[in-house]
Protein backbone atom coordinates (compact mmCIF):
# COMPACT_ATOMS: atom_id res chain seq x y z
CA UNK A 1 0.00 0.00 0.00
CA UNK A 2 1.78 3.06 -0.79
CA UNK A 3 1.14 5.70 1.65
CA UNK A 4 2.32 8.43 -0.83
CA UNK A 5 -1.19 8.07 -3.24
CA UNK A 6 -3.09 9.91 0.31
CA UNK A 7 -1.85 13.19 -0.63
CA UNK A 8 -1.16 12.83 -4.10
CA UNK A 9 -1.05 16.91 -4.61
CA UNK A 10 2.05 16.42 -1.94
CA UNK A 11 3.83 13.49 -2.91
CA UNK A 12 6.95 15.07 -3.55
CA UNK A 13 7.52 17.14 -0.44
CA UNK A 14 5.94 14.47 1.41
CA UNK A 15 8.66 11.44 -0.09
CA UNK A 16 11.34 14.25 1.00
CA UNK A 17 10.32 14.86 4.43
CA UNK A 18 10.93 12.65 7.40
CA UNK A 19 9.05 11.84 10.47
CA UNK A 20 5.38 12.80 9.76
CA UNK A 21 1.80 11.93 10.74
CA UNK A 22 -0.75 11.92 8.32
CA UNK A 23 -4.39 11.59 9.47
CA UNK A 24 -7.17 10.93 6.66
CA UNK A 25 -11.03 11.16 7.37
CA UNK A 26 -13.28 10.05 4.41
CA UNK A 27 -16.98 10.14 4.92
CA UNK A 28 -18.74 8.27 2.22
CA UNK A 29 -22.90 8.57 2.22
CA UNK A 30 -25.52 9.21 -0.29
CA UNK A 31 -26.65 12.39 2.05
CA UNK A 32 -26.13 15.85 2.39
CA UNK A 33 -22.49 16.96 1.76
CA UNK A 34 -22.81 20.01 4.08
CA UNK A 35 -23.66 17.62 6.53
CA UNK A 36 -21.02 15.60 5.86
CA UNK A 37 -18.50 18.74 5.70
CA UNK A 38 -20.02 19.41 9.36
CA UNK A 39 -19.18 16.64 10.89
CA UNK A 40 -15.70 15.83 9.21
CA UNK A 41 -15.17 19.69 10.29
CA UNK A 42 -16.09 18.97 13.90
CA UNK A 43 -13.93 15.72 13.57
CA UNK A 44 -10.97 17.47 13.07
CA UNK A 45 -10.49 19.93 16.01
CA UNK A 46 -10.95 17.21 18.17
CA UNK A 47 -8.66 15.00 16.41
CA UNK A 48 -5.87 17.80 16.44
CA UNK A 49 -6.53 18.02 20.29
CA UNK A 50 -5.96 14.33 20.98
CA UNK A 51 -2.67 14.35 18.36
CA UNK A 52 -1.34 17.08 20.36
CA UNK A 53 -2.06 15.24 23.89
CA UNK A 54 0.29 12.26 22.60
CA UNK A 55 2.98 14.67 20.29
CA UNK A 56 4.42 18.01 20.55
CA UNK A 57 2.64 19.45 17.05
CA UNK A 58 3.58 22.70 16.09
CA UNK A 59 0.39 24.22 14.86
CA UNK A 60 2.60 25.84 11.68
CA UNK A 61 3.62 22.55 10.80
CA UNK A 62 0.25 21.25 10.18
CA UNK A 63 -1.78 21.25 7.02
CA UNK A 64 -5.34 20.49 6.44
CA UNK A 65 -6.90 19.30 2.70
CA UNK A 66 -10.53 18.90 2.57
CA UNK A 67 -11.76 17.86 -0.17
CA UNK A 68 -15.85 17.10 -1.23
CA UNK A 69 -16.49 14.72 -4.83
CA UNK A 70 -19.58 12.92 -5.21
CA UNK A 71 -20.99 11.42 -1.85
CA UNK A 72 -17.59 11.57 -0.15
CA UNK A 73 -16.13 14.46 2.05
CA UNK A 74 -12.33 13.62 2.74
CA UNK A 75 -10.03 15.63 5.27
CA UNK A 76 -6.38 15.35 5.09
CA UNK A 77 -4.29 16.42 7.82
CA UNK A 78 -0.75 16.03 7.26
CA UNK A 79 1.80 16.82 10.63
CA UNK A 80 5.17 17.46 10.04
CA UNK A 81 6.73 16.23 13.41
CA UNK A 82 9.75 17.70 15.33
CA UNK A 83 12.64 15.59 16.07
CA UNK A 84 11.31 14.04 19.79
CA UNK A 85 8.10 14.09 19.37
CA UNK A 86 6.55 11.72 21.55
CA UNK A 87 5.39 13.10 24.58
CA UNK B 1 -8.04 11.33 -5.67
CA UNK B 2 -10.02 7.35 -4.92
CA UNK B 3 -10.62 6.77 -1.56
CA UNK B 4 -11.56 3.31 -1.75
CA UNK B 5 -7.49 2.83 -2.68
CA UNK B 6 -7.09 3.63 1.41
CA UNK B 7 -8.41 -0.10 2.07
CA UNK B 8 -7.56 -1.98 -0.89
CA UNK B 9 -8.30 -5.78 0.84
CA UNK B 10 -11.68 -4.21 1.55
CA UNK B 11 -12.58 -2.34 -2.11
CA UNK B 12 -15.11 -4.84 -2.75
CA UNK B 13 -17.13 -4.23 0.66
CA UNK B 14 -16.77 -0.36 1.13
CA UNK B 15 -17.82 -0.13 -2.48
CA UNK B 16 -21.04 -1.80 -1.68
CA UNK B 17 -21.63 -0.41 2.10
CA UNK B 18 -22.92 3.17 2.39
CA UNK B 19 -22.68 5.74 5.17
CA UNK B 20 -18.90 4.74 5.95
CA UNK B 21 -16.50 6.44 8.13
CA UNK B 22 -12.77 5.81 6.95
CA UNK B 23 -9.61 7.25 9.19
CA UNK B 24 -6.52 6.72 8.74
CA UNK B 25 -3.09 7.49 9.99
CA UNK B 26 -0.05 6.78 8.80
CA UNK B 27 3.57 7.79 10.49
CA UNK B 28 6.45 7.87 8.56
CA UNK B 29 9.86 8.45 10.17
CA UNK B 30 13.20 6.52 10.01
CA UNK B 31 13.07 5.56 13.48
CA UNK B 32 12.01 2.47 16.00
CA UNK B 33 8.88 0.80 14.12
CA UNK B 34 7.98 -0.45 17.70
CA UNK B 35 7.96 3.32 18.61
CA UNK B 36 5.69 3.98 15.84
CA UNK B 37 3.72 1.24 16.64
CA UNK B 38 3.01 2.12 20.06
CA UNK B 39 2.22 5.79 19.43
CA UNK B 40 -0.31 4.70 16.61
CA UNK B 41 -1.54 2.31 19.18
CA UNK B 42 -2.53 5.24 21.67
CA UNK B 43 -3.83 7.52 18.98
CA UNK B 44 -6.22 4.86 17.81
CA UNK B 45 -8.25 5.30 21.21
CA UNK B 46 -8.05 8.63 21.58
CA UNK B 47 -9.28 9.22 18.13
CA UNK B 48 -12.30 6.16 18.49
CA UNK B 49 -13.31 8.16 21.48
CA UNK B 50 -13.60 11.01 19.82
CA UNK B 51 -15.41 10.22 16.85
CA UNK B 52 -17.51 8.02 19.66
CA UNK B 53 -18.53 11.67 20.96
CA UNK B 54 -20.06 13.52 17.27
CA UNK B 55 -20.86 9.76 16.27
CA UNK B 56 -23.64 7.03 17.23
CA UNK B 57 -20.88 3.82 16.68
CA UNK B 58 -21.50 0.22 17.20
CA UNK B 59 -18.32 -0.96 18.22
CA UNK B 60 -19.02 -4.45 16.31
CA UNK B 61 -19.22 -1.63 13.00
CA UNK B 62 -16.01 -0.74 13.43
CA UNK B 63 -12.82 -2.65 11.80
CA UNK B 64 -8.89 -1.68 12.42
CA UNK B 65 -5.96 -2.59 10.50
CA UNK B 66 -2.43 -1.80 11.31
CA UNK B 67 0.41 -2.54 8.97
CA UNK B 68 4.15 -2.05 9.18
CA UNK B 69 6.22 -1.98 6.56
CA UNK B 70 9.63 0.02 6.00
CA UNK B 71 9.61 3.30 8.19
CA UNK B 72 5.96 3.93 7.88
CA UNK B 73 3.36 2.47 10.58
CA UNK B 74 -0.38 2.61 9.02
CA UNK B 75 -3.70 2.28 11.37
CA UNK B 76 -6.98 2.21 9.25
CA UNK B 77 -10.13 2.53 11.05
CA UNK B 78 -13.08 1.84 9.46
CA UNK B 79 -16.52 2.17 10.91
CA UNK B 80 -19.50 1.86 9.40
CA UNK B 81 -22.61 4.11 10.42
CA UNK B 82 -25.58 3.77 11.54
CA UNK B 83 -28.71 5.38 9.81
CA UNK B 84 -29.25 9.46 11.63
CA UNK B 85 -25.44 9.02 12.99
CA UNK B 86 -24.77 12.26 13.90
CA UNK B 87 -25.14 13.27 17.65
Amino acid sequence: MNIMSFFGKRSDSASVAKNRLKILLAHERGGNSNTDAKLISSLREDILAVVAKHINVDPDCVRLEMDRSGDTTTLGIDIELPDGEAK
